[in-house]
């Protein structure tokens, strides 16, 4: 779709330290635009290799009008078909999750094998190519057992990442987690709302209580500076706790933005949940409760934060350009066991209620930012992070 | 929004004595017009002092995408406040009434004084000036206790009405009235086809046995013009009878429209209830019943029947382009007693069913105004002011 | 509606022998451009005369915004009229069937008689001439008791086919059948991807097992082929084998589209039932089971399945861009008794849980087909009938 010219002023006329303009979350070309610059070329969190043990394994990742068929090959390879038939373009896979040993299409029975290749086609004239009609792949990348996928031709390079980061994927144990939970909280605004949202903690102290009884994040940047300064030279945690800071505008040219970062946590808090007492047993190599947490997180959608004893993740995604979902996944290592280890209730408590919190800021946010008097405000100091984002969306969307 | 040609011609092509092509009732351009034209400009009826009688005391007014808190200042005065926070555009005010010591927004805690003034926002800059950042403001005049607003920069003027009405808000005790209910009727059209159907009686014969049994304005114009006339000659009321007829395009150039007007009732009819009974105490003045009604209407969408013992407003607004609400307002003498003086079901029972069947006939309309096959058809003659507002209506999309 | 540089390309870009683009699903000008030239232009089944059976009996047939009243005048003809009243468009007929001695509109009451002519207008002034507003009418064509309209100014032609096909009427007993059930099964898609589902039985194998079971249609060409010219060879029916295929692109300049041919059952099956057991008498003329069927078809969206003891109707509406209703008919002899000669579930069973497959076939193909990732893809030699509707439809979009 061609992009007019009002398109391009609105972009090029955005104004460093404010909010973005009502038209950025409104406007049907713009969000064209945006699942065409970030979602169909940006690496998205995809799921967990824990969710597909075995060959032929397989569950879908949907989001707007799109479904991906995530399973693992004979060979064991994780991989990501497009769930659009080749013949006339019905889904091929109706199931949310399951084992399949093909992927078969209901309407005319078109056949798949597990690498996305077409096997079978009744009836089809003899110069039919069957070699040029199997499903279209998504490119697929391991961090630890998470699955990354990224729907563009040339996707932006995660080797940077991977290096960089090697030393807390061993420290965490990126490799030997699982996944115990994922919720799905619909939200009723445009999806950069909800991660407008999550990348700012200003809004902790007054919105999330429970939150800002456990993270030094929730306290204005006066207090928590001097603090984290104290905390990164007094820490006895044997993670890392050199930061980088290659998020949004900050990565570097071809590659994929991510950010890994140590914070505190508040005394005597050891992890993210009621009254900050452990709910799992120490993640990796972890020797110690250490009352910090590690952020982390890779593209536009998808951030973890990491606590001693378990992993939360969470991924936006639109739905419609009115209409977004925050997915939340919890992970404990993989030898924990339920009922013994962790308490399934216990361990997702605090984000539970924290999202829940923010369904309702987002969609309070979103009715103000659809009135007519909505105009760009300043950000405050706090708002740092989601600066960072808004350039890298108007550039993305340049583009 | 620019308007391209095809509204122009559309808006240039409308054929007086003719209802209104189908593109005025679907056509987003010219929603986004009505919007800025009408809707932001105009005055509209917000409610009535007696909702919000001490400081702080407030609620909201809403329509379209629009939500405007309507409170009481310290100082006792009548406030108008766009619920759209300065910094990132939350709604600040998420009660639908209740009395509040400031407003202080959900997101980010900006805080806002009842006058609207920004008083507090946390760890901005230095730099960041709290005094150009207060809620944006709309025009309040009261007409007698009822809150009209605006939301044009220059709203029309409203002090020839005051003036020329002086002595029909003395009579009728417009500064001693209380509102005991207020009733919304969602409506699945477009918000004209509303307001049409309220400016002509031509339907009331056929569709409202219940209306047409008390009021003369259901009569045919060769019944209804002789019996008026005898009316306003004989009738021993001592309230107004000379009409004011600025509504619509008898405006005077920069002052809103309105109109008074005097009607009699059928014979032996005293007010607008079942069996024409009275159902409350004399309005202000009035010492007698006379077997009349007086019309009085503000701007485009805000109408009222004064009956001799109760005032009924109407008000239509828009909730979106293919949708309208229709509210309607019961008004006593603020020292009417419920159950002793009035009975709220009896009183408010005649405006409820006939909003009721107009809200059916307003759908039937709309579809089939949807039709491919419907075109203009012609007004007859007691649709004159159906006309007028069409007239109107065709010249503020000009502007 | 002009029609932008983009639309045209994209019809002049069709590529034969593929299905069609995601544009002509999704893209309303297009959408606008099929209510004119299709569903405006074209013969559509509306219902049939054993549905209304006296004067003044009538029923609506709807689609997308239109709304036609079918009814039968004092004459006893039948008459279509535009649900749509000349004076400000209200429906004029809200009641989905009945009888009236004249259609008078509930808002202003405006009267209409049988044949649509404006016979009372309340009140009009004196040169307000009734003879030009009355009801719009549609066309009628009666095909046995079967009514057609049209709502073209100059539909095409119906007579070719009416003159082609006497004997074929006459054998099944077109005119002496009755309705005697009709089912509307809602889809969720584009009507175009419910047509293009009935024109092809490249999917029956994989997807219908019962109609498999019954329906030599749903084997392989390689084995239809041979089966069918021994069926035609040896067949002793008394009903016409000759085909007519006129059907589509195929018709001749001017006329509308139509199909009649004769298809083998499965040896042993003697109808559309379970067991291909009999469900009602002979139609008609016929005087034996032959273990065969007809299909014939008028026009874009209506299809007909004739078994030796009865007839099945299929009709594809669009309820709007995105959404679509199949209508099922089933017609018996006129004489056969409900209870005695026929069980009405019995009859109706076999297509009642084939449509309900199709419509979630449907749907999976559209969630796929609303995927950027969909590109057209190659259609198999049981598609062929599906080529010529698209081959149709490209050059109906062209007028």
């Amino acid at each position: 779709m061609a992009t007019d010219k009002s398109i391009s002023d609105l972009i090029a006329d955005y104004q460093h330290g404010y909010s973005l303009k009502q038209d950025f979350y409104k406007n049907p070309q713009i969000y064209d635009k945006e699942m065409k610059n970030i979602f169909l070329h940006h690496w998205l969190l995809a799921g967990h290799v824990s969710q597909i043990p075995n060959p032929g394994d397989f569950f879908l990742f949907e989001f707007d009008k799109e479904s991906i068929i995530i399973t693992r090959s004979k060979q064991g390879k994780i991989k990501a078909h497009l769930n659009v038939c080749r013949h006339r373009g019905s889904h091929v896979c109706l199931k949310k999750s399951g084992n399949a040993k093909a992927f078969t299409c209901p309407y005319h029975a078109w056949s798949y094998d597990l690498d996305g290749k077409l096997i079978a086609a009744r009836i089809m004239d003899s110069d039919f190519d069957k070699s040029e009609n199997g499903l279209h792949q998504a490119h697929v990348e391991l961090v630890g057992g998470l699955i990354f996928i990224s729907l563009a031709q040339n996707p932006p390079s995660l080797r940077g990442m991977q290096e960089d980061l090697t030393d807390v994927f061993d420290q965490f144990g990126f490799d030997k987690m699982k996944l115990v939970k994922q919720n799905t909280y619909p939200v009723q605004s445009n999806w950069k709302l909800a991660v407008e949202n999550y990348q700012e903690c200003y809004h902790c102290a007054p919105s999330h209580i429970d939150y800002a009884k456990i993270h030094a994040l929730a306290l204005t940047p006066q207090k928590f500076n001097p603090f984290k300064e104290t905390y990164l030279k007094e820490t006895t945690s044997n993670v890392r706790t050199k930061p980088s800071s290659y998020y949004f505008d900050l990565a570097k040219e071809g590659d994929e933005g991510y950010q890994y970062e140590r914070n505190p946590l508040l005394k005597g808090m050891k992890s993210g949940s009621l009254g900050g007492k452990p709910v799992a047993p120490l993640l990796g190599k972890i020797n110690h409760f250490s009352e910090g947490a590690s952020e982390f997180s890779v593209g536009p959608v998808t951030f973890f934060l990491i606590y001693d004893d378990h992993m939360v993740g969470y991924r936006f995604l639109p739905t419609s350009i009115d209409t977004c979902v925050a997915d939340v996944f919890w992970f404990v290592r993989e030898d924990a066991v339920e009922g013994k280890d962790y308490d399934l209730e216990t361990l997702i408590w605090l984000w539970h209620v924290t999202i829940l919190d923010d369904e309702k800021i987002i969609v309070d946010n979103r009715k103000g930012v659809d009135s007519r008097f909505y105009s760009p405000g300043k950000f405050s100091k706090m708002e740092d992070m989601e600066q960072h984002f808004v350039n890298w969306y108007i550039n993305a969307l340049k583009k």
